[in-house]
């Protein structure tokens, strides 16, 4: 059984921010030395998201507006969370749209995204997003054999 | 290899309910003897939600405000599902935007919620949640090595 | 330690649809010969989903016209991505409000969807569904032990 768990640490210029991680997970799957197994990535804070989507910065600019319709963060007196002295309810609602998590196999020592990705080498176009809802991140990442 | 699976049996007082399932879920790992792995824990019912956020009376109650907003449970002639006779299709969408599982890594036989969450213990503010959209739930929890 | 990774191909016959994959994911698990471990199925395209609800036709009704409220696909100029030339920067929020993976548990060489399951049978109304938010998808099914 082979295994490697690391934490790491982003921080974000803004309230909210989006970052490629991608040749950061794909640099500890190969220091795993897993070859057949699983790759878990989480957001270790409750405001924070783990996602896979595109590398695009105009479907960031949609997710933005986005968000911010289904869950806005103005008045931040609609939320009894925020009589905690905390103004972030909306992070933690946005976060469950956004997801907590993602799980990747991993397939002769690297990432599995599958044949399309291997074959077209879009890889700008599909990525691991770590999105802060707050200024820093600190994420799990996990693999197992 | 080892591993560890069991089904859980949760009962909510009302036809939605928050049940905090992470000292249940920590026992399970220690009893797995998993030292370094994977613990998967999902919903078995299709209107239920496991996730991972904020022990906070004030956001829980956010929550619902929220999901109801989102996927009225009003009129519930609105939606075709329930022409089966059920009144619940409101709770299959909700599910969709709190997450039918969590996965989280196994360190050192622990749950491994992150450096934050080790140093400033503040287990309290950072749980599983299961969330009933019905009013008995079974969960599935599996440890793997 | 045993594992099998394929990569399944879909096609769905107009620019949505929905599949029921338990079938194939079962006789994967079988194939595997996992007995006790984890199964992830995931989109591998940005525009696809992978979700676990209920196969019943009056509540895929229900997904689609509650996705397009919350994810409108008109006007498509209300979307920044699609001044890429793309028009489907709706089907980037609706992943993922649907979800990009399952993970499952494998118990017994079977998949673990608990013991309300088991004792009913009613396999058709708790399935992997893979909704294709364009007309051809692939998923990646890893099973690993």
């Amino acid at each position: 059984m082979k295994s490697l768990t690391e934490h790491l640490w982003f921080e974000v210029p803004d309230r909210r921010g989006y970052i490629n991680i991608t040749g950061t997970i794909e640099g500890l799957v190969r220091k795993s030395g897993v070859k057949e197994g699983l790759c878990l990535v989480n957001a270790m804070h409750i405001t924070a998201a783990v996602f896979i989507n595109d590398n695009e910065g105009g479907l960031l600019h949609d997710y933005e507006v986005w968000l911010e319709k289904l869950a806005p963060h103005e008045p931040t007196t609609q939320y009894h969370h925020n009589q905690t002295g905390e103004d972030n309810a909306d992070a933690h609602l946005k976060r469950q749209i956004m997801g907590r998590e993602v799980v990747v196999a991993i397939t002769n020592g690297k990432l599995d995204f599958g044949p399309w990705w291997q074959t077209t080498q879009t890889s700008a176009r599909q990525d691991y997003w770590g999105v802060g809802l707050r200024r820093g991140i600190t994420l799990v990442a996990s693999m197992t054999q």
